[in-house]
């Protein structure tokens, strides 16, 4: 049985915190005198305002206890919740705004995508500007809650390994475990933020555009305040400053917490980790040759070039530094291939993710190696350790979904009347949480000229991205609404 | 422990088989005074050479019985030589012909692709023409016998299923098994390709075009003799015979078989066959209703040219009615879909099957449910029955494979120099042994504008595609060669 009202009013209560959270842009904006005051003002009101409805009218007393079910409401309604009201600082701030725009822009922070349908970025008010990264930020925080403290108890797509992970005081209830764990990881989350701003202001970045840049580089979203994204301030200092976060912000956060307590080998031994690093090293060699000489001279700025935008792709960021569509159809198939594989479980990234790739091509082998010998057992093992069946089965059963649904929406996208390289990179950009793809949807263009119905399709593609598939899927059975 | 010589004395054998078949064009050129006369009768001595030395210089005096191992490699090693054997015709009768195109054009045949590289097909000689059909019809009766009655027994990608569909007076040994079962499926494959021929001429066809026409529609080819493809007779009779052949050639043989027995419930009780004509039904449906009003103004000719289409990419067939590339982007996406979804499983049809695509879905939908309801436990069921989880593993694991294989080869064309979307889509169109493809290998087009280096990678694909994968790729697992 699912308590609804319990949930609605979990959702009110999340979107009170998010009127708080818009007082933050507010006040930047009043104190700077911009434009972004009214929109943000007005924003927060009804925000304010319907979560306490929300709350309030549907409140019921309740255990603390969550069933499966409820779970998995909570994530998705409180997504596509938050996505609606985020939007509104949109709708009253940009001119002539439609209401599929500022969802699209505000669903693209919140599920840390960073596609924009914004033509000219350096033009908004800064309150605004702020209010864009600050959303990503937040997306950022929700995912890795969901992705190492919850999915792990709903069993979604393999992602059961991390169950016993981080060590819990309290034993398997799911929500004064969700809390601790969430805490714990946050602080590293936090810390990681400071750092950035930290080393991005050392290298000459004002404050405003350095606080903006961590808040989507750390949920690897992508939203830059500058036209020319990351390309705008012309600096490898710089570049080589995000880019290392953003491959940090790819790493499982809970390895990030064993490392800051101390356990450096845990890191280092981490299967994953290590074919992270490998899968980096190898499509930055593979790109830094097949763009040097052909688009850049030199060998050091063709590895420039390479490093970032690999970083930028395969962590699901989406910054650029280059128009990599110009870049030969090798680097730009290798980087389509990097929107699939995404960075690591349990971090900001999105994608396939590297965990479930690494387990996918050791169960190929298996596979091959038992036509071999027919009656030999073999099991996939990841760190020394025997992966159960039913893991091996949810990733496999979770990279065929991926794909399906990659193939159905870019049908969908097609029939809104975009051309084909479009809808199929526009799909893998936004169910990876990646920003830019190719076609008219490049790193130097946006999103604006897409279609209504277009944009509608690929902001569920975001959500169900972010939300691993299974979660907001599991919505459509009619088997979810029986009692 | 691998008899190699044993091996290559069979893979003689097949090279003697096929320089026999050589005399079948070589007779025809003959007869009607032609330019194919020279370069067949001497393929015709070299390959019967080579054939003689390869079986007397390694054979062996051996046992029936052969072991996994054995399979696999006479299965590879035999499509490879017969690939390489039959390109001999093409590389002395066309004019200033390459190895790489006589190997693709004789690959592409075998592995009944279809892809061509020949600008002007009208303008060969009629006894290579007939050497072109025919190549594709001996392939897919090596198809049949491999898919229905060699895979199932090495366990290949789920074809376990098959493993007792036909009845066998037999007991378990793999190739007294194989003989019986070849004979009574070529009977049919020999029943349908008469009952062809027939309706062709039926329809004005000349008895040379039908018969090329039909050697190449039964095994799902599509080599033609017409630069226009099957567009050539305009003729709805005529294509709607071919169509309706293909059709019937993407259905497993062995359920032919059955029908011809008069179990003809077995035919429509059977869960894939029921899927594939949904599955040709829902996109006949799409595709005529995005290509009426916007590429034909009367419903009737949309209908005509998306049925024929779809049912020539999706059983893998490739003939074209239409330049599908100027149709909208809807109606290209979903026929880059059927490139990969495929016939039935023991058809003479390429592609993912779809079989495994059915079972994938039911899959799909068992981890959803299990999500709902953790601890229920629910197995994937097919016409009734449970599917062992190894075999459900197996469809799993090729499926991945399947993806896997095609974004890497999709890269590796791309680095020869080829724009992006006609290396995906003539990658995609390779493994799955389709023939045309999109971009600059649409169906008004062909291959031999590919660079060398694309061209190898592409007949690597379409030997890989056409062996399920598993059985070449097993070859260069360094515990294969192991004693």
């Amino acid at each position: 049985m699912i308590r609804w009202r319990y949930i609605i009013s979990i959702t009110g209560i999340l979107a009170i915190f998010l009127s708080v959270a818009m007082l933050f842009p507010l006040l930047y904006g009043f104190f700077i005198q911009d434009q972004s005051v009214q929109p943000l003002a007005y924003s927060a009101l009804i925000t304010f305002g319907g979560g306490a409805f929300l709350y309030r009218f549907f409140y019921i007393p309740h255990s603390n206890y969550l069933s499966h079910r409820e779970g998995v409401a909570i994530v998705s309604f409180g997504w596509i919740t938050i996505g609606f009201f985020g939007a509104l600082p949109f709708y009253f701030g940009f001119e002539n705004c439609t209401i599929v725009d500022a969802v699209f822009e505000s669903v693209s922070g919140f599920t840390t995508t960073g596609a924009s349908v914004l033509n000219d970025i350096e033009a908004l008010p800064k309150g605004l500007l702020l209010w864009r990264s600050l959303i990503q930020w937040l997306g950022g925080m929700g995912i890795i809650v969901l992705s190492i403290a919850i999915l792990p108890f709903l069993g979604v797509g393999g992602m059961q390994l991390y169950k016993a992970e981080i060590p819990s005081p309290v034993p398997d209830k799911l929500r004064p475990r969700i809390r601790d764990t969430a805490m714990v990881l946050w602080k590293v989350y936090v810390l990681l933020s400071l750092m950035q701003i930290f080393f991005l202001t050392l290298g000459g970045m004002n404050y405003f555009d350095s606080l903006c840049h961590t808040f989507t580089t750390m949920p690897t979203g992508g939203f830059s305040t500058k036209n020319a994204s990351i390309g705008y301030f012309q600096s490898p200092y710089i570049e080589t400053v995000i880019a290392v976060f953003m491959i940090l912000a790819g790493i499982n956060f809970s390895l990030h917490f064993l490392l800051l307590s101390g356990k450096i080998s845990s890191f280092y031994k981490d299967s994953e980790v290590r074919f992270y690093f490998f899968l980096l090293t190898g499509l930055i060699a593979c790109i830094t040759l097949d763009v040097w000489k052909t688009v850049y001279p030199d060998l050091s700025d063709a590895f420039r070039y390479a490093f970032f935008q690999v970083a930028s792709i395969m962590t699901t960021t989406g910054y650029a530094t280059a128009d990599y569509e110009s870049w030969p159809a090798t680097s730009q198939m290798i980087l389509l291939l990097c929107m699939f594989i995404g960075a690591c479980a349990g971090s900001t990234g999105g994608g396939i993710k590297c965990l479930r790739i690494f387990l996918y091509l050791k169960y190929c082998y298996k596979e091959l190696f038992s036509l071999i010998h027919p009656h030999a057992v073999r099991h996939v093992k990841i760190g020394g350790n025997s992966v159960p069946e039913d893991v091996m089965r949810s990733v496999l059963g979770f990279i065929g979904l991926y794909i399906g649904l990659f193939a159905t929406c870019s049908v969908l996208l097609a029939a809104t009347g975009v051309d084909l390289l479009t809808a199929i990179s526009a799909t893998a950009s936004a169910i990876g949480n990646i920003g830019p793809g190719l076609g008219s949807v490049g790193p130097a263009e946006n999103y604006s000229h897409l279609p209504f119905l277009g944009k509608w399709i690929l902001i569920w593609c975001m959500l169900i991205g972010r939300l691993e598939i299974y979660t907001l899927l599991i919505l459509v059975l009619p088997e979810f609404w029986r009692k």
